[in-house]
């Protein structure tokens, strides 16, 4: 069959790979430059992939391209207000950190070499006519029009997606979209003048502060890439923060280690635009067997479990083992594949969300630290029948909504037992023995 | 000031008129013709006007002219499959039956008549510039651009409202927009030869079937406007129904009084489109001093408790009341009317999506039918200290979310102190003192 796919990142170019090593045909339309020769800048949080998308990776043969590319963090390095550390571990995976660019590029350098793969770049979709798997762009260079009739239609043009737009047009289409109240701005901590790293390279640095909060992913050169995450408006949000005293001023207080490390942080932080964090669901993700949705399209998540990739991923594997079920009928196809997708990602987006929460308050309630420790402590004796919520999405392929019932159960039953009010008393005690 | 409103329907039009009545200059630009001129046609359920809206256009100097234009309905009958009936008041007040063409109408009229205010009708809302509250319109007959500038731009557009739209580009816009399941289409029982009605005219008709409802509104002329509400698809649904035949079947089977009442059952079924049903909820309602939402633009509700309307009339006053108290910063008079309307026209969403699986089950569960007879009683002897959930939403202006809070604490309390369990037991006996 033949395919138009609209977006070229993570998603479009995954899914454009998986379909034409199945002998599709697959054209590939983006608004941005080509970004094997474009540098990718701009602010975009380092990309988290872990088990599910390595998985996807490897099964599409990019397995040691990618691990050329990443900063493997085996769990997340506390820092509080005086400067000590606390680490917790991810377990046996943990999460890697790549930068979009650099997996961008590979994954379109990567399609581009299979047959039957094309990508047009610079070209804005400005409509779509769904009954015919019909999309119309623009060229940004000429201004001329294209259009690109195929068999089918895919949106894996993210978040703000014009083909979801133009989908849902005349349909009873569910849409939430919610941002949180909360942005971010990135920062930049530099290598050592050797090169170095000036901080722990292997770990997911966090600094949970509560109203605010702050976290570094190692980059391969030395760096790390900071994101500053603060409310819009409040007390200590970027509404008050004006000038570079005043940026200065709340580092001091509250990040005192990083003041160190990042130069001229008033300077910077007034340079970087202000980012926002926003969950959407959205249903349908496809109409009749004419277009579909995958990634960020269908279901934008907080970034906070760091799994927006791995869930975008595994979009594409089902779409393609659903399309290899009913090769004669797509429409069935994608009736499938919304089937299986769409729990497991109102589940990871609700995950997302409260993951939030509990990374920036994480420093706070002595309980939620102690039913953690139990959490991790169970999982070593239980020879893995018992796994942390966070270990069950980042380090296997259990389905999302599966995890989270599993996890929910595990709750009711750590509460059930009363053992977190016990457990209170020996927090001590029983720190010592795991660490 | 100046205000430009998009849409002359209820809201706009109720708003156009408020606002000169204060003082200021309207205009108001609507995509349809005038429809002081035009029939109002088309499929639109009646509307309903109950205290709220009867208090707003009372204040507004329109009783006697709108209660010329109403068809008061006193209660609830229940027709039940074998044709009997069952009543069940309203209350003082109750939900008097209005056209929308008519008090489209009568609206637009009023509101011509008081100076500045000027409509413009078939003008198209092509876009806004929301810093300058800057309108631009398309006349539907010449093809001409149009623009509008004022102090402050209204969007009074409805559902889909394209104000809307523009106002949360590049805006951290939260907003969800649910279709139900179910959608439906309008039928008619005309009025006896001799001009009478063939039902009891003042009363709200309801053929509840649990998988699928009946509803008819009296009119004026001796004919009834029914609507046939059903899941699109499923076993009893619009996908189901196929022909004439399917369509009767369905009707001998589940609405046998209405079989006879309905001539041409059939083919006036497939004349007819089916109609959707969704709530939709938006936040912000405003841009700083320069565009502000009213009504379906801001908060569509489902239509089963007959609120729609007068939860649009509410806004407008609260709008008006809020630009009064602070004349000269309309940004805060804005934020006022949404902290005091957004949590109301909330509560008032979800009352009425429960309200529908109330409608649709009612003959159903004799427990609830108890709760409810028990509820009623309780209004009595208390002398309006209790109050079910549909007195205080349709014969009050207590604000809906305080009715919901209020409703939610009386029904904790029937069931704390286990009185449906023991009332159960003697439901006939306390039906009949209560009737």
């Amino acid at each position: 069959m033949e395919f138009t796919i609209v977006g070229a990142g993570m998603a479009g170019a995954f899914l454009a790979l998986s379909l034409a090593r199945e002998g599709h045909t697959v054209t590939v339309y983006d608004l941005r430059p080509d970004p094997r020769v474009a540098s990718g800048e701009g602010s975009s949080m380092n990309l988290g992939l872990s088990r599910r998308g390595l998985d996807a990776l490897g099964h599409a043969g990019l397995r040691s391209e990618v691990d050329a590319l990443v900063m493997p963090m085996r769990g997340r390095l506390l820092h509080d207000r005086e400067g000590g550390t606390r680490f917790s571990t991810y377990g046996d995976g943990g999460i890697l950190a790549i930068q979009r660019s650099d997996l961008g590029a590979l994954l379109v350098d990567a399609a581009a070499k299979v047959p039957g793969v094309r990508f047009v770049f610079e070209a804005r979709c400005t409509g779509i006519e769904k009954d015919t798997a019909t999309a119309y762009f623009v060229d940004q260079t000429t201004g001329k029009g294209l259009t690109a009739k195929a068999d089918v239609l895919v949106g894996a043009d993210g978040v703000y997606s014009a083909v979801r737009r133009f989908l849902q047009r005349d349909e009873r289409a569910g849409y939430t979209q919610e941002f949180l109240d909360w942005g971010w701005r990135e920062l930049h901590i530099p290598a050592r003048p050797d090169g170095g790293f000036r901080m722990d390279p292997d770990v997911f640095h966090l600094w949970p502060r509560g109203d605010t909060m702050m976290f570094a992913h190692p980059n391969r050169d030395g760096s790390f890439t900071c994101s500053c995450v603060l409310p819009f408006r409040g007390p200590r949000s970027f509404e008050t923060l004006r000038e570079a005293g005043d940026v200065e001023r709340l580092f001091r207080d509250l990040f005192p280690d990083l003041l160190e490390l990042v130069p001229d942080i008033g300077t910077w932080f007034f340079d970087r635009p202000t980012m926002n964090l926003v969950t959407t669901r959205t249903t349908p993700w496809h109409h009749e067997d004419k277009v579909v949705l995958v990634g960020d399209a269908c279901h934008a998540v907080f970034p906070f479990l760091a799994q927006g990739m791995n869930a975008a991923f595994e979009d594409c594997r089902e779409l393609v083992s659903s399309l290899r079920a009913h090769p004669d009928d797509p429409g069935v196809a994608f009736e499938r594949y919304y089937a299986r997708r769409k729990p497991n990602t109102d589940a990871l987006a609700e995950m997302s969300r409260r993951n939030f929460a509990e990374l920036r308050d994480t420093v706070r309630s002595p309980a939620v630290r102690v039913e953690k420790a139990l959490d991790v402590a169970l999982e070593r004796v239980s020879g893995k029948r018992w796994m942390p919520l966070h270990a069950m999405v980042t380090n296997t392929t259990i389905p999302y909504a599966q995890a989270q019932r599993r996890a929910a159960r595990q709750h009711r039953l750590l509460r059930g037992l009363g053992v977190v009010g016990l457990a209170a008393i020996g927090t001590a005690l029983l720190r010592k023995r795991l660490s």
